[in-house]
């Protein structure tokens, strides 16, 4: 994502969180750093980085201290993704091996903790107390809504509600604090600091959402990971839950959800059912109302190329492929 | 540890963190809460906030930010405790069965990190930014240890250099942080932060070393967990490793080393072969060592009853036998 027009602004504030993620301690232990390098030069999108950064232009908030965030936020993101890819037991991410792909289940679970550790290092360096606690509250948010997941039966989310929930914990929550990053370093009115994170929910719900369509009609190479990884884990996203809404008992569907785990011909099935059916428009559709109630909370901020960005990453948003 | 004569100075203290331990979020998972106020409640030390509270007076900082201190060092303890004994297979600890014993390894690696989440949470209260850096540092120490002593091999630990290194990480690291916690808060001087700092490193060396001296000699009930624990998972602690300084081709020591995991029988003679040998007062010795230095760290510090207590602190943790 870093190559998008809109984000040319900053993209050498980018390339310094680049630099401080590959910077680990001198005590690092080599098979992490090596390991790290990997995951982390691995072609993440940095939207979370990209928010901040854009958050704190339109704030005039310390330059230096956002790095620091803008970085935190992106290893904070890692982490857990390397405990959910072990939790899942996903071994494939962005077109790459996972850490459990190779590694024991112990030395995944000690990495994503010191890769935790790091992310509260590098939050902590901002030298803001306000952005280090919403830092930790976010993370509660992020590990309830996956414990919930998993503790509420493989199956959960067969509601709009329980749905919206979980992309929230899972996606918009850490989206929208680096949306809030730039305003709360800057010591923003408290108008601006929700007016940011407003736009940054919604826009994470949009992300999500898009996600979870892609997740049907994209192909393995663009997604960096097989197509219907979601289904093949039992987790119902939002264009499957249109399909049951129309039809509950739908017996494509619900052969994946007889299943546990679910045949690949099974899950092939309902991933060209839901393909080729009208729920991928209408999960866009909603991906699209998210995106413009986050560009609606933007109203009241003074134009600037930066707020301008925002517009266009909202926009890209919704329109991406990948 | 609670009812310890020198700690009835800060036993009010102590109990405002049992309570600020056992109060969770209301988004809180029940059986997260349920497990938790279980883990918690199953009768730690709590030597770290102990070591907050005393601190804390000696330097007359802020109450009410040292209690959140105090509970956030032993609910990052917590969390550490809950992914070593994932990752070790520890089934039962403080006389109770561990969250891996009862929950899957999905369940158990996801608990974990939201406990991690609420101890940056509690120590984020402190508003004290200096001393969320040093916690994010300290955890940083404590995953490299817990890494290295995976990557390194089994039966890592061989010389005594390599042993101290990873007791300095998996305990002293933080005891060290609790007791430079009050100090920190305080905003004293720096002569006075590293006094208490280097009193907690080598209290938390006589304590680590205790405890693996206790592995050896106490018994199933009052450790609360089986003996021979580390030799079992083939961790080599102090004793052993006098016994190979002695005789390094030991040949019930190597029977030990050679089987992974080792029989039942085979780690029982080992034990009892250690035991019953001089290393067990050698390895206090060496306790009784890092607690003299301890206390010798605090020479220039007025006299009150709570550094008293660091004194009696010291003295009973080469004493205890539990």
């Amino acid at each position: 994502m870093k190559n998008l027009p809109f984000l040319e602004l900053v993209r050498d504030d980018l390339s310094r969180v680049e630099a401080l993620l590959h910077d680990g301690p001198q005590e690092q232990h080599n098979a992490v750093r090596v390991a790290l390098d990997h995951l982390i030069g691995g072609g993440g999108k940095r939207l979370r980085p990209a928010l901040v950064l854009l958050s704190t232009h339109i704030c005039g908030a310390n330059l230096d201290r956002a790095i620091f965030a803008a970085a935190g936020a992106e290893m904070l993101h890692t982490a857990t993704l390397i405990h959910d890819d072990l939790v899942d037991g996903s071994l494939i991410r962005r077109g790459m091996e996972t850490l459990n792909a190779r590694w024991s289940p112990g030395a995944t679970v000690l990495t994503g903790d010191y890769v935790f550790a790091r992310a509260a290092y590098l939050i902590a360096r901002t030298d803001n107390v306000r952005l280090v606690r919403r830092f930790a509250e976010t993370l509660m948010v992020i590990c309830n809504g996956e414990i919930k997941q998993m503790l509420d039966g493989h199956h959960c989310g067969f509601s709009r509600r329980e749905y919206e929930e979980r992309i929230f914990a899972k996606t918009a929550s850490l989206v929208a604090l680096s949306a809030e990053a730039g305003p709360i370093l800057a010591e923003a009115e408290e108008e601006v600091v929700g007016a940011l994170r407003l736009y940054g929910e919604n826009l994470g719900m949009a992300f999500q959402i898009v996600d979870d369509v892609l997740d049907f009609v994209s192909d393995e190479e663009t997604l960096g990971k097989p197509i219907g990884s979601d289904l093949r884990q039992g987790l119902l996203t939002l264009p499957v839950l249109l399909v049951l809404e129309e039809e509950p008992a739908h017996p494509v569907i619900n052969r994946v959800l007889e299943h546990n785990p679910p045949t690949q011909q099974v899950v092939q099935d309902a991933v060209q059912l839901v393909a080729a059916s009208p729920t991928i428009e209408q999960a866009l559709d909603v991906a699209r109302e998210y995106a413009e109630q986050a560009t609606a909370a933007l109203g009241g901020l003074p134009h600037s190329p930066y707020l301008q960005a925002l517009y266009d990453l909202a926009e890209f948003t919704v329109r991406r492929r990948f």
